[in-house]
């Protein structure tokens, strides 16, 4: 701060108090910047007449009506090909993780055909390639499977997941709605890399019942009962299954490392698994392992989704439970989703809405819930593949959906043989890419704070649960705002030599004291959290400013100059406590003088009294200026520094 | 910010990257400010020998051994005259609060004699006088109440109210040998405005029963169920004590009233109380009033406090129930005592450590649990007779338990005709001391935020209960903080004519734009929280100010200045933010540059190798220098810019 700039007197040497304005206008602006910080009806508003508003208003919530009617032939031919891509990708992986989830094999399918078609209306993202995800999937399992065994009563737990999903999509939807995208900022991005690992491990030990072709297993995730329940049943462990399962893991890995080396070559990957399950069912069907211990997946039903509204469960017992389980799922998915959305748009340099994202993906469960889905977001992997295939626009979207309508309607006889053991290789293929080692490190590098919320997510999620995971990282990841604001750092700003410029005296090892002159720069809000924190930390830096001096026989401070410039805010508690320090510094015979106040902290300082009790004359537009009129007054014995501001004065004319 | 003292080129105008520190020393000095700020221990360590460094230590946690050598006649005198008059408050005041927590009226006595006996030996707070609050009192009742019924097992709910009483010394005690006091600030000056007036609302309402003298009560707080079992029974109400009781009250009323007119004058109301008892009693027995349905307290067992340690209860049924008790009791008496002794230490300018408090508060609650004693801080009213008494040291506490003693032992049979309705009237004008009404019309005109907090919690206790109303509170005064950090003031700054200082346009009206340069300025720590907030609202000044410049065909945005001087903190959300910002900027052919970031900012945008993709070269100490170097690569046709630069770099030699 500071510079001669302002010594020359006159307006700018003022610190203007910012023009009194009616509390509603404050307050409606305060309102706009929290909830309406990016203006999403601005396109609206600028048009004319009221039939062009409800067509951008219309062009606002359904998206494709910007980019149908320019839609070309170019386009459309690589949308096919992302669309197939993906499509090939999604029918094995939707009846993994519908599996995972303990729900019938074909619900993935359903879930790839209706959501992705709603997306395709009313998504503003290009690349989002919409599905159902691991981590979802096995928290419906998880958390559903608590109370309702799925293999008891299949039923019931198949209309709690419908009905977990509803409310997954009226919490999105409605979070949207009410503007409060922002709930989702509060998972860091290193509680989700944490916790995306942490879900990928979990998922992967849950593999191992298929891989060792397991009848009995645990329903808990956490790693000691996996293994627990892996090591007390090792004479079940079957030979022919673990064969096949590691070869085709090692056949998708293999490819998947292919495709990284050569993201030209993005198709190999991406057709692996079909391929795989292709594989796998003609070896089954040849070889009849179904009746050497090899589970299949069985009878798929032939058709497309049948309505499940009348299956919603809206009765007491066990509707708590569905409204918790879709609230934390769809927050989870609501995350990943927005991040793979925004991520993408980064790439192609357009802006994704996170709000308007939310309404979508969460009328797209909302209308999946009424269709016999289950809950469906933007996967990273697939919008991946979705990317690398050259998708243009949401098309692709309606294509990986035809595909799905096209297997629904005529395919599923094929999947009866498919192993179950290569659902598990897909899966745990699909895991490991989630695994963010780099991350971590990155983290560790840069922020320690951050390595430590991502590790207790981490470890949360391992050894507890999905849930106990989210509420470490989360818990932590406050509790670091709140120190933040609790042990806000105080400096002492020194003379940066030959100018009246004031920097942190730990930074610029130039600067230099003023003799008498004790200048601190406070670098957080003052409020109720940190005010007494402030006042005594202030009041060390004197003493021990004093006993400095006295040591070396200087002049004691007779001015404390706070540097307000990065005090963001100020609080009633604030407040007071400025008025307590100024009072407090009177009895020892030192002046109070502040610097680069804020219009905001004006205000508070103006209406709280404080502003009259400091006194106009020792408030400052720079800390070199109210250093200069302090030099003033001591009549400093200091020439050099008296020269220097002299000098600031002269410059300016 | 500016300032042409860097232009001069060399040292100062690099933004010095701070020292690499060992992980290690970094760790131990964030642990040091943030848990020992004050430095405790600085007398002990600066002392020389094992012998005077203990010595130095005892003094640390008996702060006796500083003020009783030096203890001189005048002072014990002050003292005397202070204590005897505290004690003429204490003994009513005490039976009236025990009555309050349902506990018998000799607890009351009990309380305020051993832990005064504590405080004077352990409190380093010259002015706090120690007793029983009216507020964790009824906290003690309700709370407990809810599970233990006071009169159908009285025996076990006296042995819980001591079990609580244990718990809160020890949570508080441990509170401050961890070092967390700052939990209690926590707790804001709104908050416990706003929480005093409703529990002193509540309090009065409670007093309805010993007023109208009413047998059967509600055990519930809030204001509905009150109301109710107050007129339900209307035909209870009896007019004798109601008389008596409102005689009293406006007695002691007036009595407040005069000596807040005339401090000299405290005696009279600090007498009040005692006198009324006299009074009273002298009545009761005269008129044999006891029989027309005037309740009074009736036998106290003489001798003093018996031992309360066997009568503890660790079992399960009940210790989880004593343990919540004694915890929010513990940390509201905390709130009160600190916020008491820090007020007085302020009037007389000398520093209280609030860590040492809660030990010593810790210790004389654990004590005092051992001798029939329950819950006991620094009341605010006792305490305030104290001051305006001229108390000196702490030694008036001694001489009130030792007047306390002498009344346990030889003058409880005065006190059994003594009704009850005169304690409620003692207790009511106490609390109506308490309704600070001016404060919340303060609140108001400085912080509407803080006004809601306030008036949360005030409704909060009288509507629901004292729990609700605290969790209300703290709940929207974090949320506030929460608030702030997720969304982050960002202004625009200009250019001050004729110097190069810039400020916030909306601030200082004389501030104008540079063309082609964009000045924003961020207000607070770049976190997880508000990365993706900061992204899209920076985007939108963007947009916005192209818009402009089109529109009136100035020069588009070819730079963003950010001004990071008001950036506390930066977590990787917030370096990966800054990195893509960098990249969508550099898509629309424009530079980012960023003026005065910190010495903790440099490291973390070193590290996250973001300084490397921004570039040295584009990081300046102020942003005067940043647009002076944007302006000469701009070749800016506004040579009235280019001369002020140049002129400031002229004047630098």
């Amino acid at each position: 701060m500071g510079g001669s700039g302002e010594a020359n007197g006159g307006a700018a040497a003022r610190v203007p108090m910012p023009p009194a304005r009616p509390f509603l206008d404050t307050f409606r602006g305060n309102l706009k910047e929290t909830f309406f910080p990016d203006d999403p009806f601005r396109s609206v508003v600028r048009e004319r007449g009221a039939g062009r508003r409800t067509l951008a208003a219309l062009r606002y919530f359904f998206p494709f009506l910007e980019w149908a009617p320019a839609y070309t032939l170019g386009a459309f031919k690589s949308d096919l090909i992302a669309g197939i891509t993906i499509a090939s990708l999604a029918i094995p992986q939707g009846i993994s993780y519908a599996k995972l989830a303990n729900l019938p094999p074909i619900l993935g399918l359903y879930s790839s055909f209706v959501p992705p078609l709603v997306y395709a209306l009313m998504g503003s993202s290009k690349d989002l390639a919409v599905g159902t995800v691991a981590v979802a999937s096995l928290l419906i399992a998880s958390m559903l499977g608590s109370q309702v065994s799925a293999t008891e009563n299949p039923a019931l737990h198949l209309h709690l997941a419908f009905t977990a999903t509803f409310f997954a999509g009226v919490f999105q939807a409605s979070l949207g709605l009410l503007r409060l995208g922002f709930i989702v900022d509060f998972l860091s991005h290193a509680t989700i890399v944490g916790f995306m690992a942490g879900a990928a491990t979990v998922v992967c030990l849950q593999q191992l019942k298929g891989i060792l072709g397991l009848n009995r297993f645990t329903t808990s995730t956490d790693i000691v009962s996996v293994m627990e329940s892996v090591f007390s049943q090792t004479h079940q462990w079957r030979w022919e299954s673990v064969v096949l399962g590691s070869g085709f893991l090692f056949f998708l890995l293999v490819t998947r490392f292919i495709s990284k080396r050569r993201p030209k070559l993005f198709w190999i990957s991406a057709a692996a698994p079909l391929t795989s399950v292709i594989l796998g069912s003609v070896l089954v069907y040849l070889t009849h392992a179904e009746n050497h211990g090899i589970q299949v997946i069985g009878y798929l039903k032939k058709g497309l989704n049948p309505p499940s509204v009348t299956s919603l469960q809206f009765s007491p017992p066990y509707m708590t439970l569905a409204l918790k389980t879709g609230i934390i799922t769809g927050v989870i998915a609501l995350a990943e989703g927005i991040a793979v959305g925004r991520s993408f748009a980064m790439f192609k340099n357009y802006n994704i809405d996170g709000n308007k994202e939310m309404i979508a993906i969460g009328t797209m469960n909302i209308l999946g819930s009424f269709t016999s889905c289950y809950l469906t977001t933007g996967p990273f992997s697939r919008s991946a593949v979705n990317y690398n295939a050259g998708c243009k626009t949401a098309m692709s979207n309606v294509i990986m959906s035809v595909a799905v309508m096209i297997t629904l309607l005529f395919l599923t006889p094929l999947f009866h043989y498919t192993p179950l053991v290569v659902l598990s290789a897909i899966i745990i293929s699909a895991m490991l890419g989630l695994i963010d080692y780099q991350a971590a490190i990155h983290l560790w590098q840069v922020d320690k704070v951050d390595f430590c919320v991502c590790i207790g997510a981490y470890l949360g999620v391992v050894f507890g649960s999905v849930e106990i995971g989210l509420v470490v990282a989360v818990a932590i990841s406050i509790l670091r705002v709140l120190l933040f604001i609790a042990r806000p750092r105080t400096t002492v700003l020194g003379n940066i030599p030959n100018s009246m410029i004031y920097r942190r005296m730990d930074q610029y090892t130039t600067a230099q004291m003023v003799p008498g002159v004790l200048v601190l720069r406070v670098d957080a809000p003052i409020y109720f959290a940190n005010a007494s924190y402030l006042r005594e930390r202030i009041s060390r830096w004197i003493d021990e400013e004093e006993e400095r001096t006295k040591d070396n026989g200087e002049m004691g401070v007779q001015y404390v100059v706070l540097d307000m410039g990065a005090v963001g805010g100020i609080d009633t508690s604030g407040t007071s406590m400025l008025d307590e320090l100024k009072k407090s510094l009177e009895r020892r015979g030192m002046q109070i003088v502040l610097a680069n106040p804020g219009s905001e902290i004006m205000k508070k300082l103006d209406s709280s009294k404080v502003l009259e009790l400091i006194g106009h004359e020792w408030i400052f537009p720079t800390v070199g200026e109210a250093v200069a009129s302090c030099d003033y007054v001591l009549h400093s014995h200091k020439p050099g520094m008296v020269m220097d501001s002299a000098a600031g004065h002269e410059n300016m004319v």
